[in-house]
């Protein structure tokens, strides 16, 4: 066996042995609260089923071109017209399998070997990896308590002047949710560093505590963003996502597109233009008012019983990241034990990165309300 | 802008170009006929999107494992020991977003920065490319007026001990089907330089003088297999296809496609599952007859019209890889003409690498026999 080195730079996500043995002990009869895959509980919206069925109908089942559907680049400009009051010309909006998709053909455009890229740790840690791959190197920006630190970030951006920034807002572990005021700043130290900023918005909608924004209300043609139909719009398996480009990579992207992945699922876009539609959009607001509801109930509990919460709730997402209380200090096995004890699954923080990661763990709010009142209950009978 | 080195060894397929102008020339009323593309004119099977329908209505739309449904995985295995006769462990079978994605986990679990991988040249142009984004090298096996030539690849194999060979049967854009002969001894060939057969079978079924093979036929574990929905079942926009690995490289490839890819769409391989069943069979066998008859009716016509084809007919795939006649000899130039002059639109050999390609170009017999002997008499005004 002859291994390609990047492999020995790729770490399996825990989260994933995790789910595998929380399947397992379900199916030998155990009760187990599912708190840790970064997916909806909901399925796809009734709209969009439907959209996907009539599409069938019509036998759409060839390629589409490479960038997507016509139309459907054409609705999301507009959504961002309508939702944001601005201008994308439709152009630069290229439809990807999901936002891995988009992720990877940006950094497929951007990154050469030795390149270094500006990411969040704790972080989403397939975007360390896949910088990885392209024989890139990931550097932390600065972090307090897991969070990102905007002010020293903007320093630290300003002075390094690294090729390329990836930011996600609201993020992954962390819920963090940055302000316009804070993720301009860190756009504006990009500019200053000849830095280009890629902006993860995947999570983009989902947001309790403030109306959502985009990195595009600041562009100036120099900015990547990445977005996603799975998370706000519940359709993860459907495998599509989109990426804004500046306009003088469009070309590049959608060549590596053609090569990577021919064309995004077919079905899966038809099924998105019914997404962006206003009759879809009611459900999807009450989507967000429920995962609302599910934070405050887990971030009170998990307080009550004894974890260490940073000073206010996550913005966003639907992930609590939890330093784990007085006398622990290992997300891993405290994430062992709570499987095996107490029959919850969550991740353990070591699957983000190397900055306050070993005494963290995430759980994901991806299930009804009494079930997560009953996961506090088993979790505060562990820590005795 | 600062654009990847990988970038510059991209080149951008020229079909697409074609297939946009020609769609154009349409649009402003032309009567086109399309032999450009390498996609069935067919949709999906009735049963197959009747299959997507009920998954649809079960709202089956979360992520599946980044392996793929193992239901699926379990009836791949079926089928090689249905239709081959052979017992393939259903956990070496990987599902993939498409034989892309397939492609691209194999070539990232193999090839470090400087490794050489042996391929057909002319051949698939992504498999170069792909080759080329994981820092690797592709060097052309030795062929005869654009046919692999068995023998001198067998000893070119053995001497240079290259890190692994990518051979497709049939092959694009020749049509070539390697014998089960023919394909052992490249594979022992392999063997004895320690090089890893990695073998693309995504044509699979479409052959029409012989019956389907597969190298798995010869596996001690040691070879990669690539396969796909797109072309003999006639699912091209479902993105979905698989892989067979070796076992030790299960793991490493399943880690890579949770970070390449988290996992294939969802409802196409419940789709899919469908079109392994007996009952879509005989719509498929009868697909296969009708690109049968094309093939010989193609055939037929370029010969009379002069172009200089290969002794035998091309035994697989739906693509007949003709050379110019006397008196031309730029296939860029001839795929222009036909498409501006006699609106045929048609793929110059350059698209699919160095060798035997500038004089060439491509039929894809994907349109009804009316159209293919109306594309021959058009082409014979042509070249006058």
């Amino acid at each position: 066996m002859s291994l390609a080195d990047r492999l020995h730079h790729i770490a399996p996500f825990r989260v994933m042995d995790i789910l595998g043995r929380a399947k397992a002990m379900q199916a030998s009869g155990a009760d187990v609260i599912h708190m840790e895959v970064g997916e909806p509980d909901f399925t796809a919206p009734t709209q969009v089923l439907r959209a996907a069925e009539a599409s069938l109908q019509k036998a759409q089942t060839h390629y589409t071109a490479a960038a997507g559907l016509p139309q459907l680049r054409e609705a999301i400009a507009r959504y961002y017209a309508d939702h944001f009051g601005i201008s994308i010309n439709a152009k630069r909006i290229v439809i990807t399998p999901g936002a891995s998709g988009a992720l990877q053909l940006i950094l497929g455009v951007l990154v050469n070997p030795g390149d270094k890229i500006w990411v969040q740790d704790p972080g989403y840690p397939c975007n360390r990896h896949m910088i990885t791959m392209f024989g890139g190197e990931a550097q932390a920006l600065p972090s307090d308590n897991a969070l990102l630190n905007v002010d020293a970030s903007a320093q630290a951006i300003t002075k390094a002047s690294l090729k390329a920034m990836l930011v996600a807002t609201p993020a992954n572990p962390t819920g963090q949710v940055l302000s316009a005021f804070e993720l301009g700043s860190l756009i504006t130290a990009c500019r200053s560093a000849n830095t280009l900023p890629i902006v993860d918005e995947i999570y983009q909608g989902l947001q309790y505590d403030s109306s959502p924004t985009t990195a595009l209300s600041f562009d100036h043609d120099d900015l990547f963003v990445i977005n996603s139909f799975s998370k706000f719009f519940g359709m993860t398996g459907f495998r599509v996502g989109w990426l804004v480009a500046p306009e003088a990579y469009v070309e590049p992207v959608e060549r590596l597109a053609q090569n990577l992945f021919l064309a995004p699922p077919t079905i899966a876009q038809y099924a998105a233009l019914a997404a962006l539609t206003d009759e879809v959009r009611p459900e999807l607001l009450r989507r967000r008012d429920v995962l609302h509801e599910r934070r405050d109930r887990l971030y009170a509990g998990l307080k009550n019983a004894g974890f260490a919460l940073s000073g206010s709730k996550p913005g966003g997402a639907f992930y609590i990241y939890a330093k784990l209380p007085e006398g622990f200090n290992d997300g891993i096995s405290f994430a062992e034990r709570a499987l095996k004890e107490a029959h919850v699954a969550i991740t353990p923080g070591a699957d983000f990165g190397f900055n306050d990661t070993s005494d963290y763990i995430r759980f994901a709010y991806t299930t009804d309300i009494d079930r997560i009142d009953e996961a506090v209950g088993r979790l505060k009978v562990l820590l005795g």
